[in-house]
């Protein structure tokens, strides 16, 4: 019985979210129905990272079992029975049978995309968060500095957070501007629910002026999920890569 | 009777194409109609490129006469009268009244994005043509040297091409890699129809090895529209830039 970690692209505007349910769309529920279509036989897959509703990815990762080996055809057949579906697998290759995607992942990297500008997005609708108000990417890279390392990140938890606890260590965060885009990224083991949205938001506060630079660090120490700023949108937010020893 | 020049971007999938008809969804038609719920009286849109069914822009111009001085309100008025359609008025700003979007234009800019992938696009469905075999670049960008300068392009040139003449300039075709991106930019006063979709169509023969680096200029020379690649779908194309004296 074959395994196979596969990485995978898609756009979470259609989905609820990477995690089964029954009867809603899922990514995980259209890549398990995909596979067993090709299999002839119900298959389980595991994400790496469990993308809220509306999150994309362009390097989400994810291991399966097959009844049948079938070599390097396994994406090109994914990809052919994932149709019409946002969802492309990128990459398919086997793997020996202890490797768990999301067990045996040390770093997932997140990036999100901040479109500053006026006027109502067309060619990125869906694919990028409009920020009208003109935003200093270098004071928000300064702010969220304070964020690496390791801290309660209660302030930036969702409420219905299912981890055991809101202690994380950020490893990195960079804010930059490209043109009329202001992009951050970010990686970490694993990251509480809405943490990196909940991060965005309260960095956009720094960014258009109406908190300073020292605000996050602030707000950070007060383990306090009201001082939070606005949650960013979802559809700004891609999972990129995941790392594995 | 003030004079606006708009910068404008479109996601061109839902539209036939830039030129107004009646009854079809256009982009010039719905500008048109936004135009005038905005000023309260028919307005007229010119664009300096007639882009085709399908094709979006990052940068098209246009110009349009109001009954009304709004100032610097233009673009905003108009995306919320735009809206919920994916065109965005990048820009607007007052020009003199004899400022013509299409007759003073001294060049356009297109861009051709290609997904040079195996797996079916996700994130950038509808905004790349995705070729799966493998292209070089380079060869395309070589061969496409031939395309420069002063040429009858009747070989490039769709059947129910308006143009007086099929005798066309074009300044300057560039493709290039980046990643999995194969990107051709090319620039010229004018373009007859479907020149720039035939082009890439028959360099991507080139780049994926079917035909020779030499063949472009061969075809070209032949002058006879049967000799020509087959055209590349119009979801690749971007008009980008217009430029003026």
């Amino acid at each position: 019985m074959p395994r196979y970690r596969l990485l995978i692209e898609y756009h979470g505007g259609p989905f609820q979210g990477w995690q089964k349910l029954p009867g809603v769309p899922t990514i995980q529920g259209t890549l398990e129905d995909a596979a067993a279509r090709l299999d002839g036989a119900p298959v389980n897959v595991f994400g790496a990272g469990r993308t809220d509703s509306g999150v994309h990815a362009t390097g989400q990762v994810a291991h399966m079992d097959l009844q049948i080996d079938r070599g390097r055809k396994v994406a090109d057949a994914m990809n052919f029975h994932l149709r019409p579906h946002p969802i492309a697998v990128l990459k398919a290759e086997e793997v020996r049978d202890d490797y768990h995607a999301r067990f045996n992942a040390t770093q997932r990297h997140y990036r999100y995309v901040i479109s500053n500008r006026r006027a109502d997005l067309a060619l990125d609708r869906g694919l990028a968060w409009r920020v009208a108000s003109k935003l200093s990417a270098e004071k928000m890279h300064e702010a969220a500095q304070a964020l690496t390392g390791t801290h309660d990140f209660t302030t930036f938890r969702d409420s219905d957070c299912q981890a055991l606890t809101p202690v994380k260590t950020l490893n990195a965060i960079t804010v930059s501007r490209e043109g009329d885009r202001v992009i951050i990224t970010c990686r970490a083991q694993s990251f509480i629910h809405r943490q990196v949205r909940s991060m965005v938001g309260s960095l956009v506060e720094v960014g258009r002026g109406k908190q300073s630079v020292g605000w996050i660090a602030e707000i950070l120490a007060a383990a306090d999920r009201t001082q939070c700023g606005p949650i960013a949108p979802a559809e700004g937010l891609y999972l990129t890569h995941v790392d594995y020893d």
